[in-house]
């Protein structure tokens, strides 16, 4: 039997944070003692957890040497500020944020074996939920393709963006419903009933930091360093549930009757057959599977694959992911 | 000075036949006598144009020998139904419903040569929305890129499918800020706060109608009648205003500066600088250009052009593009 392991979960209040909390209790993770931290404003509040009230503390003075696994679930600079003195405290981290560079970026679908010549305390990464969707849905047809080339319109939920993203879409909505003046908080302008092109700043490229994390994290997941991959982000008026148009350009013909049985047998999948297809709400959203439909080539050319993915950004793209690679690293010994 | 034309619009009382007889006004169109047509529901009722109250009347006892020319924008089963009576009346038609598969397509930013030497009374159709937006934006880089494939994915606002489509999203969304239980009507399941991932039915090969219509629509358009073009068009929650996010791979590399160049000087084009982008809300709609946005290579590919696009559906989508090819017959004879 697992030994049970002292945790913490820096950034617990939050979206992705109360989400995995959750995650650690529905499946039953061997926790000894669950430490949640987040900043000053939460501390104090509490949590529930397998039917204990635990007290939210301040990151800032908190002693990692008491665990021996740490939950990086709030911004990129905490993961920056925090996880150098967790490591060295002893502790692996399991980083959310997309702050560490250095980081494993880790899916237990598509890269397990990455992990099992590891060093502990380990620096890992639940890559972002687009990577995430996309190595799940790709993994398993690894052997069927000799992928050219990935395109990928990822269109993201505002929950994407935390808590006051997912305030903000209801605020705007139920002001424009109410034929009320609006004027855009936490977005740059009006998310309800539109589309914005652009997820966070352009580079000099023209590519958002996370286009570019995606394809990074994508090509190390696949573990093909140079594969093309084109992305573009947009945030759509959605709560919760990212969805991603792909397009895989293969340099041989696909066997579509091959690829639905690999998705088919592939634990983390649910494949939608034609004439239905997975949509965030009524689907996805508080599963723990990558939803995939609309499997098809392209218009007059079999060399092409199409796929439409949607799964829960909070779990599988996030919380989930982490807890499954916790999962992995007990079962090698952490 | 151009002879007033005597004119049908077929669907006057619809979202595309409304804006259509907006934008006779709006542009001064030479208009003799305009007749509003409709089914026999709304038969009867009044639409102001030009100062004067049009009534409407029923297309089925229409004599279409009393017009030169006929906008159809209501089903394409309408148009079937009454688009040889009209021509062999003596009546050239422009389809608006994509429902006269022999039509020629026309968007004069791409193919105005298409009409010079045609017979009158002619077949004319104005493409959908996405094959619209397509052209304006790439004919002007036609020169500019040795284009090998397109990459299409499209997300189209409710008003794409009509009056009640876009009731129905207000409707919904209503109920579910109410927390009210939501039954959906016009929509086979929930699309507020939501996407769906399919348009219409699809064939065997996966495709929707709509797909495959953009695809031939585009080829005719761009006068390339091979060109790999793959589509995914979607529903989002948006009221007005279709988006395109696009990928052009060309067989040699993309000089952004020159794009831009072209773009910038195309009439129907209004291009948005890095660090903004355009939106339908705010931007599109209500406006007679599509926006394009988001102008970059692919992540490591020189050889691919990103665009995001955006243009009001009911306008430069339908109505406005169809009144530009009247306006060029007219140019040539009519
Ligand atoms: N949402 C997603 O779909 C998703 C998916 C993958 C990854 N991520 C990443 O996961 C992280 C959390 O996202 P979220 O959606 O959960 O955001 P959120 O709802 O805004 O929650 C942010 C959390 O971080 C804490 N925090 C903020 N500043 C802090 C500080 N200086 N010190 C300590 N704690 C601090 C907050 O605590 P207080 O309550 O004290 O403010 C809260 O617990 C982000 O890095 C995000 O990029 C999110
Ligand atoms: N909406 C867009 O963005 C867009 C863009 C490009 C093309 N289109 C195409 O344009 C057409 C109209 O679209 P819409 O959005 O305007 O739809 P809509 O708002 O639902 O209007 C439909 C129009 O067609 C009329 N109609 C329906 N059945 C008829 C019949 N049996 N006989 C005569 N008239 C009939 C309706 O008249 P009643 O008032 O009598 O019912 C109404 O005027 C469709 O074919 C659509 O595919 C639409």
């Amino acid at each position: 039997m697992t030994q049970p392991l002292d945790i913490a979960v820096v950034g617990a209040t939050g979206s992705v944070g109360e989400t995995l909390v959750q995650i650690l209790e529905e499946l039953a993770f061997p926790v000894a003692t669950l430490h949640l931290l987040a900043s000053m404003e939460s501390a104090g509040s509490s949590v529930m957890f397998a039917g204990k009230t635990i007290k939210v503390r301040e990151v800032d003075s908190f002693d990692f040497a008491q665990v021996k696994l740490a939950f990086f679930a709030a911004s990129p600079a905490v993961s920056r500020s925090f996880a150098n003195k967790a490591q060295q405290a002893g502790c692996t981290v399991i980083d959310l944020s997309g702050g560490l560079d250095d980081a494993l970026a880790v899916v237990p679908e598509a890269n397990a074996d990455s992990i099992a010549n590891l060093k502990l305390p380990a620096r890992l990464a639940s890559p972002g939920s687009a990577a995430v969707a996309l190595a799940v849905a790709l993994a398993p047809l690894k052997g069927l393709l000799d992928i050219e080339r990935v395109q990928v319109m990822a269109s993201l939920a505002v929950s994407a963006q935390g808590r006051e993203a997912v305030n903000e879409l209801a605020r705007q909505t139920a002001e424009l419903l109410n034929a009320r003046p609006l004027e855009p908080r936490f977005f740059d302008r009006q998310v309800a009933f539109n589309l914005l092109a652009q997820v966070g700043a352009v580079d000099e490229q023209g590519h958002a930091g996370l286009e570019r994390r995606l394809v990074s994290e994508l090509r190390e997941l696949l573990g093909q360093p140079e594969l093309k991959i084109s992305v573009t982000c947009i945030q759509v008026p959605v709560f919760f549930g990212d969805s991603f148009s792909v397009a895989v350009q293969s340099r041989k013909p696909v066997d579509l009757v091959a690829v639905n049985a690999a998705l088919e047998s592939a634990d983390s999948v649910e494949l939608v057959e034609r004439d239905d297809y997975p949509t965030p709400v009524g689907d996805a959203v508080g599963q723990d599977v990558v939803y995939v439909g609309r499997v098809r080539h392209g218009v007059d050319d079999d060399q092409q694959l199409n796929l439409w993915l949607t799964t829960d950004n909070l779990r599988k793209g996030a919380a989930l992911n982490a807890v499954q690679v916790a999962q992995l690293l007990i079962k090698h010994r952490l």
